[in-house]
């Protein structure tokens, strides 16, 4: 029987996986019969997002059939003012997702080689494998990236290194002192990627300060988002930071219209905001406390936690701890190849973190029992 | 001097252009000093959108700290009823540019040839070129496609044909028959992407029910969007429709959270509303004939226009004509290279037709005399 000829995909992408999206709340209640169930899996914001946001949005609500303003001149004015950089140094995004794609799109060809820890956030290893480039998944050092080992792993096919600093899924961080010596040594052609979605969060004073080196290095770029303190997950919407070249040539492979007429609105108003982002930071600093308390006194094991989210070892593999969460109404986060014991969780409010170390202090009780 | 060796961007990115966004209604004013400029330049819908939309929008507001959902299961299922699909056959994208971007990355590497007209929608071209493959563009007949033409232009390194049916920016359409004719002669390993943005417009009899060809061919993909007859162009939402397979290799190289939650509940409240569809057709079909009476009467060569908007002959540089009619207060959209002559304006309210009319009138009287 003749076999009809299909379509071929190219190589690269024939073998990836499809994102498989975790459990909803409204999936969990339904699945389980609950009647309250808590998202501690996605890292969003519990507390919402300014109040300022909603009104602003209504207003764009009156104009859904005209396309947005492509090179979002309003949204980047109030960024740069924010942080006293230049327009031209600011590339928005559909999330900072979308500036890890364009990034790849851009700069990466079949064979370049880009290098990451080997734990860390996976758009970034997907993306640089649609382009046919090679991901070099270089060991963490207690699950804090080995800036020493990732300077090693530098050929001459090395386009960009990857640095999720917090790390996700680990929380850790590396300093302005690492990060500044990384810098002073890694090749000038060779683009340094920060990704600081959660540096909103960060209490620790050796954080870089990443607006005191991008002038100094034009290879390098920070990548920030509204999803996260900023509460605008929903819409979509993330930029990087970084030298005039950079940003230009991520540019050329811009889609034209890559954020909406309401994203660039509702961040507007979320930057004008940053009451609400500092009550935010507080809240889950106190939460991170709390927290790493009551796993000393559970005798569990976490990573130093910079973000929103702590990741800790629950002495079982983690998804048998993520299920038996799900039965109390948590959703949490497992499936971390080199940590399969261990579960990441996002800092919730008071109620919800206390809620959560209830839960599993019921857990442990009852496979103590069992075991 | 030594030479500091920057980040280099891959070759095929190097010369690509920025996007550059036309001026908006805002600029016109201020530049022009008018109280009242009419925007015809870009296609969207001029009677907005259905009412039914805000209100699913404000439901959502609620929740903007939330991810949205990635696989947007509600939003799926409404299409796959309305088309009477099945889910598996759909993808969705931050305007139908996205979905043109994931074919683009999923499909091609450098060296591979896509085939087009030689007027058409640009984001192909652009995408296609960020690949570093290569764009054959076919000539066409009296601005038609010329499908014969690129039957021809097929070679063992034809990976994607695109057909814009209406084309943008002339407007012409290609029939059911001749697709049908052109499917069974294309080689089944080159993905035909039929391009329908503005399918909802069309009156003519003979154009392509795609739904009728998509069980025969599994190289077939149509492309769809919220943002014309629908009015969402400010949330970006568009999708394709074809074959599992196909569709399975787009959401294999689709970003997690590619599209917002807003835009999502938006396009299911409008699919749902199908007299705002109607209503539009109709007076659009009007708009239609009297701008094409109007054209007759002032002896302005049309093309046959099949979309929401009319490409003419103005017998003069139309980025003169452009400036020209800036003055007037309306914005136009010119610049067109194997048209130099030629201007596109989308079919606005019977009010804007007449007064671009009037306005168009008011110019050729001057020319005349000037001339």
């Amino acid at each position: 029987m003749e076999r009809v000829v299909v379509v071929q995909p190219k190589r690269s992408v024939v073998d990836l996986p499809v994102y498989q999206p975790g459990m909803s709340i409204a999936d969990v209640k339904r699945v389980y019969g609950l009647d309250q169930v808590i998202k501690l899996a996605s890292n969003e914001n519990p507390y919402g997002s300014s109040s300022k946001v909603k009104q602003a949005m209504l207003a764009e609500a009156e104009q859904l059939n005209l396309y947005p303003d492509g090179a979002a001149i309003d949204l980047t004015s109030a960024v740069a003012k924010h942080y006293q950089v230049e327009p031209n140094q600011i590339i928005f995004g559909a999330g900072s997702d979308d500036v890890i794609l364009m990034i790849c799109r851009a700069y990466l060809v079949s064979g370049d080689e880009t290098i990451m820890a080997d734990q860390t956030f996976p758009q970034y290893k997907h993306n640089v494998e649609i382009e046919g480039a090679i991901s070099i998944e270089v060991p963490m050092k207690d699950g804090t990236h080995d800036l020493e080992a990732m300077l090693q792993a530098v050929t001459e096919k090395t386009k960009i290194v990857w640095i999720c600093n917090p790390n996700n899924p680990t929380g850790t961080i590396v300093s302005h002192q690492e990060i500044v010596s990384f810098m002073e040594r890694i090749p000038s052609q060779v683009l340094v990627v920060l990704d600081e979605a959660y540096c909103e969060y960060v209490t620790d004073q050796e954080y870089p300060d990443v607006f005191k080196l991008l002038p100094a290095y034009n290879n390098l770029i920070t990548l920030r988002t509204f999803s996260k303190i900023y509460g605008l997950a929903s819409l979509r919407i993330g930029y990087g930071i970084g030298a005039p070249e950079v940003i230009h040539t991520i540019n050329q492979v811009r889609e034209p219209f890559n954020t909406t007429r309401m994203s660039q609105a509702a961040a507007i108003a979320a930057i004008e905001d940053q009451d609400f982002v500092q009550t935010c930071k507080v809240k889950n600093a106190e939460g991170i406390v709390y927290l790493q308390q009551a796993f000393e006194r559970l005798h569990i094991q976490s990573f130093p936690a910079h973000g929103n989210f702590i990741m800790f070892d629950v002495k079982m593999p983690a998804k048998e701890m993520f299920e038996l969460l799900l039965h109390e109404g948590y959703i949490t986060r497992a499936g971390h190849k080199l940590y399969p014991n261990h579960l990441r969780v996002t800092v919730g409010t008071k109620e919800e973190n206390e809620g959560l170390i209830a839960a599993i202090e019921r857990i442990l009780e009852k496979t103590k029992v069992t075991s």
